[in-house]
């Protein structure tokens, strides 16, 4: 497909099926050059009681002290604000941080509520540690980065991670339990999500019972 | 693929996507030659308060009388029953039932709790009427039939129609919008699914956002 719109894809730090769709959208943009924007969706905010309707949250994560609520609000919050500092130093940094938070939670088990861990992914990404501490201050610039992303995953109904939207009229929730091993196994089950979306027969949903 | 078991596909004549599953499953019959067994599943039965557990319903919707509960509850019993009384002339007169049946629901608009929708769907398909009529009178066989497509429903978990079962390990539930506009976006689209299901990251969930 021509893709006019940046690939985007909403993830959340605590999620293992957003860590698989990040190590897929990083072979995209590697193989492919697609252009990738990563976006927060918090599964704490859209889950929690108080927002019956994804849609019209009341309770956002973002109005949330950094150390109130459980272990995974405040690392998810946490996680979230971090991902923003990381791309004060840019694009691709952003992406290398994601990346790397995403395996050190996902593939090593390190905890987001602990702050070593995000230093950690930092650290791996190659990013400017000292640029990186000092970003991580102002915390209401990166709250209010934050609250842009989780805005725009409410107006377009975001439920869980990862979503990814080819372009306003086509997103989905992409949720696959093995990484692809190949490059062309990628690109394959790529090709798959995007036929889906874009068939004419307009496919709603394809989910397995559990 | 090599299909060594039938295709199952669960519906409940209540669902317009059930609808659109029975008439795609219709072109894979008859170009295809695909080995179609039809299945119920009844939403009335697995969204019951009673039920929070699909795979373990303490309420059962065969244990209700024909007369209780909401229009849709008791359409959707006698529907199912009726449908089973159609499997009684054959095969072929059960799926050819089936399919006029949802086309008078979801269609022309009929209502499923009156009885004569049923008889129209009858005399549609080309049943014997009399023997049709007969049939419907062992309501204890009936119920018994649909026990059976119920438990089967709840062993895997079911949770909505159209459910296709390709063999025991890939089943999903499976929504689209748009009835396909020939048998090659019939092929197409059959083709989707059930490379969605057979892809090796095991994909378990596409779900757009509403």
């Amino acid at each position: 497909m021509t893709q006019t719109q940046p690939l985007q894809v909403y993830i959340d730090f605590l999620c293992p099926f957003a860590w698989r769709g990040v190590e897929l959208a990083l072979i995209l943009r590697e193989t492919r050059g697609l252009n990738v924007q990563l976006r927060h969706y918090s599964l704490v905010q859209g889950n929690h009681p108080e927002n019956p309707d994804r849609k019209q949250p009341t309770w956002w994560l973002t109005d949330q002290t950094a150390d109130s609520g459980s272990d995974m609000q405040r690392g998810s919050l946490a996680a979230f604000l971090a991902a923003h500092a990381a791309a004060r130093q840019g694009e691709q940094e952003r992406f290398t941080f994601t990346v790397e938070l995403f395996r050190l939670r996902h593939q090593d088990g390190r905890a987001l509520h602990d702050p070593t861990t995000l230093h950690a992914a930092a650290e791996r990404a190659g990013l400017d540690a000292a640029r990186f501490a000092q970003d991580l201050q102002d915390d209401a610039g990166l709250r209010a980065a934050l609250t842009e992303d989780l805005r725009a995953a409410a107006a377009l109904g975001v439920f869980g991670t990862p979503t990814f939207v080819l372009d306003g009229a086509n997103a989905a929730y992409f949720r696959f339990a093995r990484l692809p091993e190949s490059p062309e196994a990628a690109h394959a089950l790529w090709e798959l999500y995007v036929q889906t979306l874009l068939n004419d027969a307009r496919i709603e949903t394809i989910k397995r019972p559990r």
